[in-house]
């Protein structure tokens, strides 16, 4: 049976979820969810998530909130731990960038473009600020390594590439990060890449 | 041999990993960073951690920053599974909460502590608003289940507690949320539970 996911192409955290799929061959059927419609924070979609957050995922009696969770779910019913590995070492390795995808990204890229791109009332000079230091640490560490994690593409990349990628549709330039321009090009050039609308 | 936590006694983040660490049995070398000094922002910890941030374990050749990936390493370490499963589904589940952790109740009643307590210069106001949010919503989880995942404490339940038990620190009040106050009522039953500064 194929998974549900509910979705919103414009969201970044459902593009997480979808990019993730689409490179390790993961079959979902998307449901779209009117969020200028409030659908979201409405019977069914609020009973399965009391969040009122996109995206969220169903499979059989399985269902999940939170864009992270839903990729550690989906990657580890992998045979292949390519995408998440199942030592001790290297998930704790992997889930560090997923904590930092939920949060300095979040609260970052991603909450400078709620204010610029859908008007969102936060305070975009903190959100700025938040996305320079978030970047410069990413940039640091990509100058000396070519993935965020284990030196090869995991759920890690799907977490955090989204509102990085997407960060100039929030008024912050990526120009000044040449490692982390090069990571998303690697990310791009990776087999079964789908993009989302602003990249 | 044991591993090393890098480790600040008022530090939420640091108390998550002393309390799962206590109540698994699980002994740890403490070494206390000196934050008021700036040791986390200078060699050799921030070789360890550029992110300038405490915990930090450091075990044998495994170095890992944030506090929710520390959990994870910890627990899949162990043989038995009661604090982290490995199945997708009770992986998944537990893992929504770490993202919670790391995003609405660091900067939610987190944040709100950080000013209070530590003079930090955060919005307040958006502290409050954001914990009012997060403590309404896992109050309302708390009213239909005992534990916050898998009906059972897991590593989810020590990643959301430190800072939900602090929030009066941050002038947050609990009182209108009698499911959280039961559950902490819980973990502190629990065998092995320590305490920390201000709880």
């Amino acid at each position: 049976m194929t998974a549900k996911l509910y979705d919103f192409p414009l969201s970044g955290n459902c593009y997480k979820v979808r990019l993730f799929a689409a490179l390790a061959g993961i079959a979902l059927e998307l449901i779209p969810v009117d969020l200028r419609a409030g659908e979201h924070k409405q019977a069914p979609l609020i009973g399965l998530n009391p969040w009122g957050q996109v995206p969220v995922l169903v499979d059989g009696e399985v269902v999940l909130r939170d864009s992270q969770a839903i990729l550690v779910y989906l990657a580890s019913r992998q045979a292949d731990e390519g995408w998440l590995p199942r030592d001790p070492a290297g998930l704790g390795t992997v889930m560090q960038w997923l904590s930092t995808a939920a949060n300095e990204v979040q609260n970052g890229p991603g909450a400078a473009r709620l204010v610029r791109k859908f008007g969102y009332d936060l305070d975009h000079e903190d959100a700025l600020r938040r996305a320079a230091r978030l970047l410069g640490l990413i940039d640091a560490h990509l100058a000396r390594h070519d993935w965020l994690a284990l030196g090869r593409p995991t759920i890690a990349d799907c977490a955090v590439f989204p509102y990085v990628a997407l960060a100039p549709e929030g008024g912050v330039a990526l120009e000044d990060f040449p490692h982390i321009g090069r990571w998303m090009e690697r990310i791009r050039a990776l087999p079964g890449f789908v993009p989302m609308p602003g990249l």
